[in-house]
Formats: C-alpha cells, structure tokens, sequence
C-alpha cells in the first residue's frame, strides 16, 4: 500500500512518516510538502537519514499516487484535499480540527473563525476516537471516509472522563480539566512561546477560558451522554485550562470530577473503569498506587488512566497521561488507518514507552 | 544582629543564608548543620565562595550566638531548639510544618504522625503568612514568638483564595487547588523521585489525597472565613492536588473556585482583587491578559495573581505563582523577620525577577 | 531462542528488555534482579505494563533458561556469571567494564582496583565493538564467547578516531575527547550528581584526568594502529574530558585530532570517512554542514559523525554523537548478540531517531 | 545619575536595566527600544511590574537624556550612536562586537562582513575586560570613551588562558578552546535553533570552524603575549568550538593548553593561577577538587576557573564558567562602567550565585 502524507515536514507529518516506517503494510510513502516542495525530507530531518528518504511532492502528487491519505496541514487549508480524496475514492485522515465538530458548523465557525467549503463532506465524517467511534468506522469504511483525528487534548481528556459518563457517576457541577502539554503540541514554526529562553525552566498557563480544544471536549462529552444510557444522563459541562510545561512530548490531564453520590470506596470505581477498557489495545487504566505520569507513555501510543478519590469522596480525579504526537496525533491517525483496513490495530504501534 | 540558622545545609537553610547575605541590618550569620558539623558552608556550596562563608556549628551553638533563630530542619525535630529560643527569649522562624496547625495538635498528628512536645509553644505561635497575620505578629512581637513560616503550596494557595473568601464569592462547592512545583520543593537529599533521568522532560501528580499541605490549606480558609464579615461566611473546601515539574523553582497553582452567584464581568473580580492587594509589597496582581508563569517570578518574594473567569461564568480560575524557596520558604520566612524586628519588609527581598 | 538479562532492573537491563521485546528471534526474556527478586520487573517500570512482564528470578535461574545472556551488572561482580555460561556453553554479552582490558589485567587493576577473577575467560574474550572486531566475532563465535560490550564514551570516541589512525592522518599531538553525556549513563540508583536540582540548567565536568573509559579509548586506539598498515602506526595519545549534561540520553563527543600534515580541503577527508564506513549499518558520517547533535540519533542505534577542519587546516575536528543507551549500551549489545547468532544486524534495532 | 540604555527590550538590555535597578548610584534608566518605541518595558517584560517601569524612548532621547549610554543593540547599527555620546562627551558601551577590534578593520570586516562607518572612533576605542585592560579604561576616562564589550566565549576563553601565557607556560601547538553556551546568548528573537523542541534534552556544536568569537579570542591572546615577558612570548594559536546545551544561561569552556614543558604537578600551575587572579573581585579560582560547573556562577558576574593536568603532564586542562548574561555580557558592562566612574567595582553586581 502506499499512504500519503500532506504537510509531511511538520511535527505530526514528520512523526506519521516515522511510525508509519515501522508499519508491516506499507510499501512506500508519497510526502508533500508546501515550504519544502522538490526538496527531500531528509535533507528537512537529518535524523532520518538511512531510514527514511524521498522527494517532497505537491498535495495534489500525493493523493494521485496514494492509496489513503493522512493530512498534517494546518486548521482550515485542507478541505480540497479531502473533497479529491473522496472523489479519487479514497479515505483521507485530517489531523487539523476542521471537520471534528461534524455539521455543527456554527461552532466550527465560532473558534476558528471559518466557514466550511464542502459542507456535505462534514456530514459524513467521523470523529475518529477509536474508543468511541470503532463500531461506526468499521462499519462506514466501505464508502470513502473523512476521518477527524481528535485533538491532543481531547483524546486525553474525553478517555478519562468516558467511563465516568456511561457508568452514570457524573453530576451538574461542572467537571475539570486542567492539562499540561509538552512543547512539541506547538509545532515545528518558532515562536515566543516556544522559545527555549522563554519556556525551559517554568509551567504558566494559556488561553484560558478560550482554547479551541474546550469545545471539542464539550462535544465529546456530549456524544458520550447521548450513548450513555438510552441518552438520559446530561452532558457535564467542562472547565478546561492548558499549560505549557517543559518537556517535549506528552501531554498529562488531571481530571476533577464531581460525583452525583458521594462514594467511599476508590476500589470500585478502580474496577469499573478496568472493565470498561479493558479490551482497548492502547488504554491502560493503572494499578492502584501508580500515577499517571507523561514519561510513563513517553514514545508510545498508551493512554494511561489513573483513578483516585478525593479525601470527601465527592470527587473523582482521574490523571490521564498520553504522548501528544502519538496517542494524541500521528499515533491515533495509525489506529484510525489500521481500523479502516481491518488491521491489526497495533500495526505500527507497538512501540514500548521509553523510561527515559 | 546577628542571625542564626539552624539547618543551614539543606536547600532552604542555604537559600536563607543567601538572601540574608543582601540584608542591611545583620551584621553576621550563625549557621549549623547535623551532617556537616565542623565543616564550612562554603565547602558544601563552592558557589558561595568569595560571599557567604563559616564555620558549621551545633544548633545549640547556634541560638547562644543569636538575636533570632531561624530552623530550616526537617519536621518533628526542631521544637526542643523553639523552646530553648524562647527561654532565651528570641524569636524563632520556623520552616517546618510543626508549628503550622497552632493547638490543634489532633490535625498535625494526623498528617504528620507526631505528637506535640511542648504543646504550650504552640498555643502562642503564629502562622507566618504576612498578608494575613501581619497585624498579629506586630502586636505580639514584644514577647518572643514562635513564627510557623508557611508550606509553599499553601502560600500559592492561600494567596489566590483569600479575597474570594473576604468579599463572599465563595460558594459549598469544593475550591480546587491544582498545583505545579519544581524540584528544590524535594530538598537536598537525592531520591528516585527527583533523580533526574526519572523526573527531567515530564510532568506528573504524586500524593493525590493525601498530601501534608492539603489540611494546611484548609485551615488557612477556614481562618480567612471566621476573620470575613464577622465569621458568618462558610469556610469552602478544598481539593488539593500537588504535581512536580522539570523546573528547578516555582510553583504555579492553578485554583478553580466555583462562585457562589454568576459573574458576567470579570474586570470586576480583577478589579476586587487588586483593591484587595494595593499596599501589599510582595503580591502582584497581574493586568487582565498577563497569566501568572513560574518564570514570572523566579528568584523574587512575589505571589503574581492572574485572575480569569471560566466560559459559564460560574467559575473563577485564578493562577498563581511564587518562586518555592523565596515566598515559598525562605524569602516569606525573612518577610516575617522583618515584620517582627520593624525593619522595612523588602529589606533583603528586593531581587528582580529573572526573565530567564 | 530465550535471551538472559542479568541485572535486568538498572537502566541498561532494562533498555535491553526494552529493545529485545522487538526482537523478531526473541521467544522470551528471562530476567534478574538482585535488588527486586521475587517481584516483576513491570512493577518496578510500570511503563513497561502490558507489553513486557515477568518474573525476577536470580542470575543462576536466568542462565539456567537462557540461549544466551546479557549481563547489565556493575562492575567487578558478573565474572562468575560469565564462567557458568561459558561452562554451560553458551555466550555471554557483558556490558560492565569487567573484560574490556582483554589479558592486561594490570590496566584494569589500576583503574577498577580489583583482579580478575578467572583470568582464562579474559585470554578468550572479546571486545565487541562491532565496527573494528566484527569478524573477530564471526570467527570465534562457534565456541562459547565472552564478549565485552564498549564503554559508552569509548564507542563514541573510537569510531570517530578509527579511519583518521587507519589512514595515517593522525599525529604525534595528544588527541583530544571533549565528550558530554546525558544523565542516563549515571544509572538508576539516586546521587547529589544526578539529582535533578543539582544538574539541571546546567553543564560540567567530570572526573577531569581520572575517566575509567579513558584507558579502554586508549587501548582501542593502540588496537587500531596495530592493525593499520601493518602496525607501522604509532598509537596515538588521548586526552579524555567527560561532562555532564542537563539531557536524558546521548553522547556528544567533540574530538580533535592533530594531523599529521596540513590539509587544505575538508572534502578529501570527508570522502575518507564516508568510504571508510559506507558499508556500516549503524554509523552515518553525515553531509558536509550537517552536525551530529545527540538529537539526531535519539534512541536509535545510529553513530553520527561530522567530519570538520579547524581555520589553520591542522586540525580535524570529530563530532560523533550516540544515544549512550542504544549504541553506547544496550543496542550495541544485541548488534554483537546479532553478530554471534548470524542474524541481521539491524534485528531489534531499527528505530529511526526521535526528533523530539 | 541618569544611566540611558540602547536596545533594552533585548535579553542584553533587559539584563542591563535589571542589575542596574541595583546599582546604588543609579538615579534613573532612559530605555529605548525599536521594536516597542512608544511603549512600555514592563509591558514588554511583565516580571518586572513594580520593579522596573519606563517608557521605551528613541535612542537619540536616550542619549540626551543620560550621562552614560550602554547599547545592546545588534551588531552594525550602533557605530552612529557612539559617535553622538563621544560628541556629547559621555562614555559610551557597547555590548555588539562593532569596536572589539579596535583598528583591526580588516579582521572585523572579514568576520562582520561590514566596515567601519566612524574609523576614528574604533582607534580610541578600548577593550573592556577589566582582568586585562583596567588600568588602560582608569588611565582613559577623563575623556569621553567607547568601551567595547568583550563576547561571551572570549571572556570565558581569554580569563581561562591569560595566566598560562603570562607565566610562559603556552607552546606551539594550538590552544583548544571547547566552549557550551546556555540558550540565551541566542537572544529575544525566536529562530529554528532556540526553538524549545528542537534544542532540549540535546546537546550540538555549532559554527565550528567559523564563529566571530574566534578572531576575538585570538586577538585578545596576541594582546596577552605582548604585554607578557616584554613581547618576547608568541601568540598562541587557537581553535574555538562553540556548542548548545539546554540551559538557560551560562558558559562552560573547557580549555586545552599544550604546554611548553612538563609539568608533574598541577599544585604549582594551582597556585600560580591563584596568585595571578587574588586581586580580581569576580575571578575565583577553585580549590583543587572542585570543578567548575555552569550552576556555580549563575546570575552573578563570576568567572570561576578549575586548573587541572592531563594523564601525560603535558596538557593544563582549564575549565572556566561565566553566566553568559552577566560577567559575559550585561554585568561586565557594568563593570566597566564601575571603572569609568570610579566606583566600587562590585556595586550592582554582589548577588550570590543561585544554588537551583
């Protein structure tokens, strides 16, 4: 099979290229390339050299010679890529945010300030949580799919806060999500924020109150409800921060939330949120007494998911801990491909967290 | 004056003898130290060479050479030093957690697994947090004081909570209190926890429910509540989940203190909040639109304050920083100093923050 | 095959679990642990929870199940181990210092302050750099070897200086070997030089004049001259300084060497090396402008190497860098385990370098 | 006095206004900034609201404004606004490299690729390293002088090298000079190199064979010969490698100096360096044993230099460290201005290296 790549010389395009290499089904990868077009991608990346090699093509290059696409490009540049995709018949894998609200163009075009330019390609994507969305993927893959990778945050929110949901613990206090991303979430382009002067040795906060990624988890939480239970339990609301911390891959969410009755014992919502996942490939909901923590996923496609209870019992804080260019990008758009072409999810995946 | 410092070797011990060092009115320190007895300072910290230099005496040594005594020991050591202090009838400045939960020696067993010995030592110490007991420490400072210098985690914490409590923004749902500190929080001796290869590029919590400053931060809020419109104010709880970071010093506290009424307007609580802290020399309200950051404030004795308003208008997310070895130990403990000996406050505590 | 690790709980131990768990020969992996025996080494890495479990047993159980055995001790303790697998007849991978000096029992006293044990296993062991004694392996590997696995510094710094000696381009001029390390060669066990508030943001030197791995660079360095034009080539001198360096894994070594007479073009030499390596899988002698960078080869088994000329055209100025962990330990370990089996020698080896 | 700085919205000039704010004779900063003309410094930098305030004015407001003008601006644009403070017969110093090769304009226009705009200024012009030319700056400030600035890596350099050639301890054979430079000697300016992702948890060299500061060290070792033994001592010869590491300040060189003669032992070069520097107020020459380490100096204007001997006793190995910021930018400025105004030579720079 040969997968194409566009905007392969990003971060997430260039971490694609990456663990795709290592993937059993893969012949070839055809790579594009706006800011390095005819140059070659291990003249961008000298760490590939010997391993990874070839020509930066245009978009248009790569789809011609692809059999699936995954699309690394920016927010709100990549929707003629996925309408020729569907019109060459074949899946394209967008890891920008544009079609993760669906049809909901309104807020879409409240947080990134755009309309859609093929609106009916938005009705049929499909949100591409494995956890959540497997079934539906698995059974829509016959046609030609759009599918919208989540968000780094997202991913690693919505898995902490899903089985909580489901389980019907959740109450009307808002529940809270306080993140820390490492550095590599900013991308490749410099930047103030990511200047090393400027970020190494300190942990702040930013956009608070006014991330893309609120809505999305939002909407996640509301799908989650919706399946819950015949659709009776309420969607929780969601407070949600970012913090930029110094490190470079992970992303570690520390997740507070209100319970509808007080519970004393941790052990059984330990046990409930084991058995919910516990034919997920890439969830690990840890033993009691190990935390979360980002290194513990570091290079890896884990999502790791630790339970507690507050000293009043009246409030979960459940600490999810994911790779951001992985589980929380390039990573989860593998699954996504290996779901489409009934392989097996770990293709490609397999990768063993490194410990330091 | 002389001043002594008992414990001089570990990080606080020394960052005290480093601010110290750029105080106007002491004339010499006094140092000691159990592990390197009889040794010089400057030998355990080459870095000093040239500006901070002696010998290494016993702490009993150390409170017959002094005019005030600060303790950088370890917890459940250091009361018999106190006690000898007050026979002597100099003040004592304690860092530890001994003397943090006044006579409620239930509270202090609980979390530190000792009990008093010398429990009238504890019915006459004071919490040295200034922007809360400043008036207290003045009013008693004619007879010898024992000053419970504050846990860094509850100085960040205390600090972004206090006038939501004052002014009646507090409702019965839990304030959350989630904080980020560096390392040197860990102290001198090494651990795994703080081995580098273990904890450098990744962030993640520890002691989830079960840390030692979560009671301390609780009964700070209680004191805030009873002092608040005459004590007819409930104190709020609070759910404190302490994380550690790749940086060597800071703490960024990020509070979500769910409000008793909705606020549409934010510039009303910044407003509120900078009232609350105009004449104070240390704490830093930040303008709307500048977040507190770890670096912000790093090696200086300021609590910077960001004060934000979550989408629903129903949560206050307030962040705050202090550098965890000035306002989160040493320099508060030398703020507390300067109350008591009616020495100008910043005196020794003017360095500017260091923006990298 | 079943594959032995020794000392399976310390870092290099279990970055060979790690990387032998990709392994496409590798049944299973039998583990030791003297300090964690009885428990499983995925309590002791909760990373590693769901893809590498077992037992610790004792080093006698491991080689009593093993095909071969990889021992990842400290130094001065593995030699009875590699009799009994020598006894046992199979091979014996050590990664200490303990048969690195080969017969000269003298230079290993003097710098590791024991003897040998079993002098007969030295006479017959191997120095397992594969790049200068990969036929030496091939040829000998019928009968049971020991083979000793490469400092991590000397790896770094002998593949730099081997084809500048090989073609007679070195001097009478002492070379010299500025090499930073990262934190990971330090090992697991906690110390004031690794522990996080000590080493972070910054940069130092080490063991300046006193390196055991300068005398095992000095003894590869004779090694290569013996075997260049006949030994008509004198062995250079080496000057060794390592550092410390705030990062996780990598070796960066900076070398100078002398010439023996003035070049004028770079070129000549970089062609030099690139032939002299062209049929190495694992060292990558990298375009001209191109600098090795410990990020380049981050968590591959890769050593880059720049190729450069000081102002006055009497100089060359090496830069290698390796992953200390991968090349520099554990990866070069299976490379060799690769050699004896006659397997491919990328098997478990084929990560391309993280670039971030 | 009015002190006016050029460029302050820069690292440099921020730097310079920070340290300066602690300057007793320091009535008042005129700051100017290009990028943020009209606004305000504690605007561009909010960790210095309540501490350093001011509007950011035109150079030429700044310079009528001040009795001594500091420029941190870039190199090439700052030559007319030395030639306006020299006419308005104040001192004038200049962090660029514009003046640092006095009438050398050759070298400068090689290395710069510019040429000079005020020749007359550079041939009056004086070097400021204080260790070096102090008596040259007391000897010349009753005029209006230009203090050129010394780089980072030449203070480090040249401090480290100057005692060997003054005692007649230097050969033929090249001095090496490898240098490691913490992030902000890149500036303010976000680029690829200092972008957080890109330079973390690694370690590379840089512009080997080709950075300015290599001229400038060669330049400042022909000086030291020629005041050394009458002139009789030739110029040693130099190679300089610049490298990154992840820190935010600081400057390890680690200098190789072949020495004319054997030595056996190092206690008489240790002494030697010691008698050399007793008099400087910011050299410390380290006890034998203690290394010089980056963290050891940090934010403060020492230079600390480790004298140790090679294997052989052929080879002074010197390690010196500087805060890049201070004693190899902002903080030696001061100095010298310390010089030209007769003042205490530590006023403003007494702060105590930071342990963490």
């Amino acid at each position: 099979m040969v997968v194409g790549i566009i905007g392969a010389t990003g971060y997430a395009g260039a971490e694609l290229a990456r663990l795709l290499s290592g993937h059993s089904k893969i012949k070839k990868l055809a790579l594009s390339s706006v800011s390095f077009e005819g140059d070659r991608i291990e003249n961008v990346y000298p760490a590939f050299l010997g391993r990874i090699s070839g020509k930066l093509l245009k978009a248009e290059e790569v789809i011609a010679a692809s059999d699936v696409v995954f699309s690394a490009l920016p927010h709100a540049v990549g929707e003629p890529f996925a309408a020729a995709c569907i019109e060459k018949k074949i899946h394209f894998i967008d890891l920008s945010g544009d079609f993760r609200f669906g049809d909901d163009e309104a807020v879409y075009s409240e947080w990134y300030g755009k309309n859609y330019q093929f609106p009916d390609l938005h009705k049929t994507s499909i949100y591409g949580l494995p956890e959540l969305n497997r079934n539906l993927i698995k059974d829509s893959k016959s046609k030609p799919l759009v599918i919208a990778n989540p968000g780094c945050y997202p991913t690693g929110a919505t898995l902490g806060i899903f089985p909580a949901i489901v389980k019907g613990l959740t109450g009307e206090t808002p529940i809270i999500v306080n993140a820390v991303s490492g550095t590599s979430g900013g991308g490749r382009e410099p930047s103030r924020s990511f200047h090393y002067s400027e970020c190494a040795d300190s942990v702040a906060p930013y956009k608070i109150a006014s991330h893309r990624h609120a809505p999305e988890i939002s909407r996640n939480l509301a799908a989650i409800s919706q399946i819950a239970e015949g659709g009776s339990i309420p969607a929780p609301k969601v407070i949600f921060t970012p913090h930029l911390a110094p490190m470079n891959r992970g992303i570690l969410s520390t997740i507070y939330i209100p319970l509808k009755e007080k519970f004393k014992k941790i052990e059984e919502i330990q046990k409930l949120y084991e058995d919910f996942y516990k034919d997920e490939p890439f969830v690990r909901v840890l033993p009691s007494g190990v935390y979360s923590a980002a290194n513990r996923v570091r290079h890896s496609n884990f999502c790791d998911i630790s339970v507690n209870l507050d000293i009043h019992g009246s409030t979960l804080i459940v600490v999810t801990a994911i790779d951001n260019m992985i589980k929380g990008a390039s990573g989860q758009a593998i699954q996504n491909m290996n779901i489409l072409f009934d392989y097996d999810e770990r293709n490609g995946l397999e990768a063993i967290p490194m410990l330091f």
